[in-house]
């Protein structure tokens, strides 16, 4: 017998299903469309079909959890080496091809630049939006994953902020307007969104004064302007890799070879660009999948715990 | 009293909630949890409280289609102004400040590449996406509404290959190497992914042959491409849009003002790229939220409908 918290439990099959706490774990639901009641079948027969579907249903669980787990952290793993591998494409781009990192108002803070919006806004953005997901995780305590999703985000913040500034101080000591390519609206309105979308998700999930009715109207915005977010810098990254490829490789004045022949720093900065995509494209596969939802976050379950109300 | 399909249903309760259809017709589940069953406890109490609880689901049903109808209709609409607008502004620019189109190996020629790929790419793409979304299609035969989506989703494909063949035509009569740089990367990536998007989605979910273990593996694959192919577009259309500007507005060459003065062309231009970003921001909303999935697609649903096995 599956009972709903608050009512009574009456017999030793409850108890024993209780006590083995199958479904009040898995916060697995049975689809009411499973059994047949009807005037004739008392709540015996009924508990001895349920607790049939009950068996078949803790068996589809594991045979799910069995497949799905190792995916997900194949996934997460891929997220985390192509996430490493995008910092390190970038840090080595920017030292060996134009000349390392000052912080001087020279071309060498610019470098600072795509390191800090690629490390930022893209890798440990991404991390801290799948971290969340780790199946692991679902029946622990939430607030220490919440602090970390937050934490790592609000990093990823800073480290964006760090690299709008560099960019900024640059364009002021060389007197080049700031803000007027299509990349540069991308990569601020990235950033902003990114700021607001912190802002309101601290304030809405994580302050216990805040309703329970807000935290359910945030939740999809949160999860969409998450993802938009992605999309946004995903976008303003390669944009200005293209930029900084046409501004460096115009082969006539440098006397390097043109972008357009592919010299060694046009195919490892491409190269990085398909590392970002595909980085971008793990973190969505990580997002969209709704089996890697925490339980407590999916459409069909109806119960919304607030972070302070049942977990502390 | 709810039954499953093929179980008998042997009393007038059942015959009516079954004959007013508000279950079998809104595929609404209804949790265990929310019954009480125990050994003393027969058919015709649990009824009693199956149908009270029914009401509470039918009301529920109800409110949350009130709520949710008129915003997706709100988003859907906002969708179809966007893309008609990101269509209208990408003909303007190119007519009005780089002398419109022709096919003959010139620019002229060149200027159908933004057009075809920002209406192929991303917005009949967009559109096509969200077009299976639509509630009121969700109590219709589902073929016609696949067709439909195939069918955009084909057009979107024919308008990004004659786009890129446009830009190849261009670059083979002028003697610039092809796909050097990161916005061709990133847009032949996008386009090639689609094509075969739509060459698997269409042998496992429109042929009648297609198993439907082969069809359940496709479905999170397909959605999760789907996404992909959104960003790669979005970001191939950004650093586009970057790259021709910084091509056209040079200043000193052409005495037009410079890119970095923000000229009327390139505001125009820049709010194009506003748009584009709007707009697929926009189709995520639709494809991110779950409550406006078509009940087959949702994962609490087990049971998966082939397409030519209970529809036709």
């Amino acid at each position: 017998m599956f009972s709903m918290p608050g009512t009574t439990c009456s017999d030793s099959t409850c108890y024993q299903l209780m006590q083995k706490g199958r479904l009040s774990t898995t916060k697995e639901r049975l689809p009411l469309k499973h059994f047949t009641t009807n005037t004739d079948q008392c709540g015996s027969e009924i508990l001895a079909e349920a607790e049939n579907h009950e068996v078949k249903v803790k068996h589809k669980v594991t045979e799910s959890s069995k497949m799905r787990c190792p995916v997900f952290y194949i996934c997460f793993l891929l997220c985390l080496c192509l996430g490493l591998a995008c910092v390190f494409c970038v840090c080595l781009w920017f030292n060996r091809w134009n000349g390392g990192f000052a912080w001087d108002g020279s071309e060498l803070q610019f470098n600072w630049h795509p390191v800090l919006m690629v490390s930022g806004l893209v890798v440990v953005y991404g991390i801290g939006a799948v971290v969340y997901r780790i199946p692991l995780t679902w029946r622990q305590n939430k607030l220490p994953w919440k602090l970390l999703h937050a934490a790592l985000m609000l990093l990823a913040l800073i480290l964006s902020i760090i690299g709008l500034q560099a960019v900024f101080y640059v364009h002021n000591a060389k007197g080049i307007p700031p803000l007027y390519s299509l990349h540069s609206w991308v990569g601020i309105a990235a950033t902003a969104l990114f700021a607001t979308q912190w802002a309101v998700g601290m304030a809405g999930f994580l302050l216990p004064c805040s309703p329970m009715s807000l935290r359910k109207l945030l939740k999809p915005v949160h999860v969409w302007l998450g993802g938009s977010i992605l999309l946004l810098s995903t976008a303003a990254c390669i944009s200005g890799i293209n930029e900084k490829l046409f501004f460096s490789l115009k082969g006539n004045t440098t006397g390097s070879q043109p972008y357009s022949q592919l010299p060694p720093e046009a195919l490892f900065a491409n190269s990085l660009g398909v590392l970002i995509i595909a980085f971008s494209m793990v973190v969505l596969k990580i997002l969209s999948n709704q089996q890697w939802q925490h339980p407590d976050s999916r459409p069909e379950d109806t119960a919304y715990t607030p972070l302070f109300q049942e977990e502390n």
